[in-house]
């Protein structure tokens, strides 16, 4: 479909315009390369032109502009996600949000800050209060908290806090509608649930108010054991932990620290299954007397190392949750993954299971959470990818057994979550983007309303399906 | 037996002692008089006199010459506990540690204080650095830290960081042993196990190290439900909402708040079973969420009270623990009650199964808590007292259905704990405590190692048989 780009820019004096083909693409893509199938479905996707917005004003020129003239318009923030969340399945716009930046208030337990500001860059200015978000994922030095939201659903904090999803770890979001005069909506309590994790399908987050906690300069601790079972069961009862103060807590079997973890290397002794703890420093001796116990081996202790040493190693955050996978993905290019849940209270024998059953081919990596109040894991698994039939056979092996796929490889908002419709987003998608301009091809429950989740077959939408490289 | 208290006196020149016998009476009691059972037993128990330290050089003094002189010594707090846990069965020497009140450091995310600092003093001290401490009891306005950590279990905050006994809760004590030369141990990690909650009975806590959370103005909020089961399943299910900070979810069944709240009884319409939360106001918004979703009644706001209508209402965590037990025996001299645990994963269906069977009896009172990773409830039901024995059929009624008792009716740490022998503590008292001069009666352990626990005989302690009014 041919868009009227002549009379946007007409109407959009003034705002930052990107049209040079190469930049274009560059930020309509963001690492759905990770999963094989992405790449293939998506790698010709791009928009016609990047609108960069410095101020809400000019957001909601942008999005009057594109509703008048009927331009999709998807929303990006850093481009870190991982299932071409960001991607313009349809072209028109990308609406890239990453200039803005402001932090609008900072108080006891929370902050204020504008969808594009970086997650670090948050921290950073909330640490000299003390203070620093709850959550974040891997990407932190890099990924925009509007895009988290958006885009993500937990990540590290996640062992203490819950994910995103979680009422309260989203104090409120401030968002702008899709029509020719945009709306401005203030969303909280289980209100953001709307917006939160749409890939902004139904609604343009401008700013965001983030809960806060203690900042510390958490400990980095690398735990080691002979047995993959016994590290899960370790990280398990750590989690269990009410008053130790954690961070992170990922169990990744062998050999992949050892293959892929480059710079830790020196630390990790073959055949060692680790647990990456962080922790913090008030639970220090609690932590080293729990982890005796356990009979863990101590492998590598921020407290212990050398600044010299130090200054080599990435944060210890950067070896979990979804930087497991890239750093593998950067030495064998063949790598991809899933991400599986291990439902209490069987989470611990259905990942030995899996583990002991398809363990070389999709080797272990744990993420421990709390999710509805208990502790339990999700996975990471890498995956030693062969064929796309394949890896079907392998999601169907899990789901089989017990342990619930949300499918890295799918780019719609339903597969890659819940596999079904979410009542609350599409109802806000049909007041909040009436036309339909939003992220078009995110939501199947939009676009095909009728689409049967339970039959196997993968969602194709049909913007996309048009283009060149498209199945 | 005879001690000589005039050596004694002679030593601890300088130091402020106490002998009217109607004021070392009153130094030589607690709240033990909330069960019948100690108040039969223990009620003429008194000390020969009281020392009182003003600093941790008079305590080592006063510890050495007691040691000396083979005079026992029970330490002290501010009095607020529930079994005797302060009261000197054998007599000697009462030391009263409450004028150790100095608050030592405080830093990001911890807290040194001497052992005799009123908690609520301690945390006075700490909000204007925006912490607090993550737990204390329904006596926060009058109990000392130390006596706490040598007496409690734990209380409000407990439905977010656990209780005493986990691992990182209690940083570091400072302890002096009782010899002739006394020593100071700082112990930390799990060593702090060794004397926490054990009454004094194995060394003399000087100091104590304790980690701080984020402080609030916290709400307080009471929410109503027609229906006991239906409010303990709220409770069970907010406890379990990983994002939203809470202090304190305790649930009361009808008619106890409407007969025993006095000053709240305006807010409590009759029949409603009641919750109590304590949230912090990042999480308003999707509390009021959450609360509507389960159609609870908002029955109380300490958000939409009027100064004028506050001022006369005690807070919130005053109806809760046991001051809910207090509140009671104000105004009903013939109530006892119980502590229990529900245990997960079948805390509710055990909760409103005994609260079926005996409610109008043992009407229930629970309280939400994390134990050992996962939300359950203590029970603080309160008991319309007949008699002794039939207090003992309620309890081998709960036992027998698979509801455990810590027996409040009992005054040594085994009978009101888990029935067994704390080896940690028992091997920390031959060396800390050698010649048996702390506490004693109270660890059973130490006083007759082959007491059969499961004989279902209570203990007595020789020394206190020997003495009137004892059975």
């Amino acid at each position: 479909m041919a868009y009227d780009i002549a009379a946007l820019k007409a109407r959009l004096d003034g705002i930052r315009l990107e049209e040079n083909p190469a930049l274009v693409r560059q930020r309509s893509r963001d690492f759905y390369w990770y999963s094989p199938t992405l790449k293939r479905q998506l790698d010709t996707v791009t928009a016609d032109i990047v609108a960069f917005a410095t101020t809400q004003d000019e957001v909601l020129t942008i999005l009057a502009a594109c509703a008048e003239l009927a331009i999709p318009v998807t929303p990006r923030g850093a481009g870190t996600g991982n299932y071409g969340q960001a991607m313009p399945l349809a072209g028109g716009v990308v609406l890239d949000l990453s200039g803005l930046t402001r932090i609008v208030e900072i108080a006891h337990g929370r902050v204020r800050a504008e969808a594009g500001a970086i997650i670090a860059d948050i921290d950073a200015a909330c640490r000299p209060g003390g203070q620093e978000l709850r959550l974040h994922p891997s990407t932190y030095r890099t990924a925009s908290i509007g895009g988290f939201i958006a885009g993500g659903s937990g990540g590290v904090g996640s062992i203490t806090w819950g994910g995103l999803r979680d009422l309260g770890n989203i104090i409120g979001l401030k968002v702008a509608t899709m029509e020719p005069q945009p709306r401005i909506l203030a969303l909280s309590g289980e209100e953001v649930q709307k917006v939160a994790h749409a890939y902004g399908t139904n609604g343009i987050i401008l700013e965001v108010e983030m809960p806060l906690a203690p900042a510390f300069e958490w400990i980095e601790a690398i735990i080691g054991f002979d047995d993959f079972a016994r590290a899960a069961a370790y990280a398990n009862a750590l989690g269990e932990q009410d008053a130790m103060l954690k961070k992170l807590l990922s169990v990744i079997a062998a050999p992949l620290p050892q293959t892929y973890f480059a710079r830790h290397r020196p630390y990790l002794p073959a055949g060692q299954h680790i647990v990456l703890v962080m922790v913090a420093p008030i639970a220090r001796a609690a932590f080293d007397s729990f982890t005796a116990r356990w009979g863990g081996r101590l492998l590598f202790d921020s407290d212990a190392v050398g600044t010299e040493d130090a200054k080599g190693l990435p944060p210890l955050y950067e070896l979990s949750w979804n930087h497991t996978t890239l750093r593998a993905l950067r030495l064998d290019p063949a790598i991809t993954y899933l991400q599986t849940l291990y439902p209490f209270p069987n989470q611990l024998d259905l990942a030995a299971r899996i583990h002991a059953e398809l363990g070389d081919e999709v080797p272990a990596h744990l993420e421990f959470v709390r999710f509805d109040g208990k502790v339990t894991c999700f996975g990471l698994p890498l995956v030693r990818f062969s064929t796309e039939e394949r890896l079907e056979a392998i999601i169907a092996r899990h789901e089989a057994i017990g342990i619930p796929v949300f499918n890295p490889h799918r780019y719609t908002l339903e597969e890659g979550g819940m596999k079904q419709t979410d009542a609350a987003q599409l109802a806000f998608k049909r007041a909040a983007d009436p036309a339909g301009l939003l992220n078009p091809g995110k939501m199947i429950a939009w676009d095909q309303p009728d689409f049967d989740f339970g039959a196997g077959r993968t969602y194709l939408f049909a913007g996309l399906a048009g283009k060149d490289g498209a199945p």
